[in-house]
């Protein structure tokens, strides 16, 4: 196994090859630690570092060959590869979730949307048919589910969990307001909306607390 | 200025208030570390270090007084002041951050929405009426807006970021997959769905390179 690489670091990949793309979209053949770090918000040395774990890339003096680093960041980033996504809960996140621009562009197929709602089962979201949470396992195994995400209430969102994993998911995203209890090699990333906001009223208030 | 704590610290910090706000509605009168770090998903030891950086809490032995433990982990985290809140674009995002059913109960009040598309403002959401984001600056002034979340285009949001800035919000929550640059003294923080699948992927794909 590699070594654990923090989740800052993932994120500021992300951001690198979100401004590796629109410079190679603007036409730019090489690219230098700076340019990356301009547009990632962070230092070039930072830059340097966060590449370093994954390879060597790049020549002192010369950048890195733009579309080359792309690539790698994408083989990096698991983005190679098309992902199968499975959406419990077809409420309004869900439905956000679901029209996002974004993730099919990024190699995210949504070919399953699920509900508890009987009133939402069946109902047609572009090529996709709701179906039963009832039905979690059946769909995670038949359609090859890769990634489980779960825009459900709190008290439900634990054994969706394990019904997920136990049916053959890989990692999950979870959106309900509850630390998820799994096996240690399913990843899981939480988005709380509410601890998005606490982090922030913390950093006002410690900030404040210190002038 | 207190010594920066990290943001994986303020997350647990998040779950502990949830933990123990079950607890005391439970009944619970003193709790342990151990049930902080079971509720939680980390180990005792983390909790106890985690609560250090704040002050002293609890004695050895006797564990943490439940009522006040809640009331201190609500100060840290700003959550005994309410803050004013508003929400430029009406979208999907939009739209299922502002029924957010534990926005308001947490202390954010979202006074007021805004957004570019002529076709929205005017209409009505809940108690607050769509107005267009020609009018930040002095939304932002006039309400006293201390936070700002941006949930619109990525070409749309540093020059909503700068304008709401300007105009005295004290810190800024952002849905746009784009690197905010503002002053050092107003805290961001990004919420980025695709790169939270990145992450996820990453993790998969990682743990695949070395099984």
């Amino acid at each position: 196994m590699p070594p654990r690489i923090s989740d800052s670091t993932i994120r500021r990949l992300s951001h690198y090859l979100r401004a590796l793309e629109t410079m190679v979209r603007e036409g730019a053949e090489t690219v230098s630690s700076e340019d990356l770090a301009e547009r990632g918000g962070t230092s070039a040395a930072q830059v340097r570092k966060d590449l370093s774990h994954f390879g060597s890339f790049g020549k002192r003096g010369l950048g890195y060959q733009a579309v080359e680093l792309e690539a790698s960041l994408r083989r990096i980033l698991g983005l190679d590869a098309r992902w199968r996504v499975a959406l419990v809960g077809a409420g309004r996140i869900g439905s956000a979730l679901f029209e996002y621009p974004n993730f099919q562009a990024r190699g995210y197929d949504c070919v399953a949307v699920l509900d508890t709602d009987s009133d939402k089962v069946g109902r047609r979201w572009g090529d996709v048919i709701i179906r039963s949470a009832d039905e979690l396992e059946h769909v995670v195994a038949e359609e090859h589910i890769d990634l489980v995400i779960l825009a459900v209430p709190p008290e439900a969102a634990q054994d969706l969990a394990d019904r997920a994993v136990a049916a053959g998911a890989r990692g999950l995203m979870n959106f309900a307001s509850v630390q998820l209890r799994v096996p240690r090699e399913v990843p899981v990333t939480d988005v709380n909306l509410v601890m998005e906001l606490e982090a922030l009223s913390f950093a006002i208030t410690q900030a404040g607390t210190g002038a």
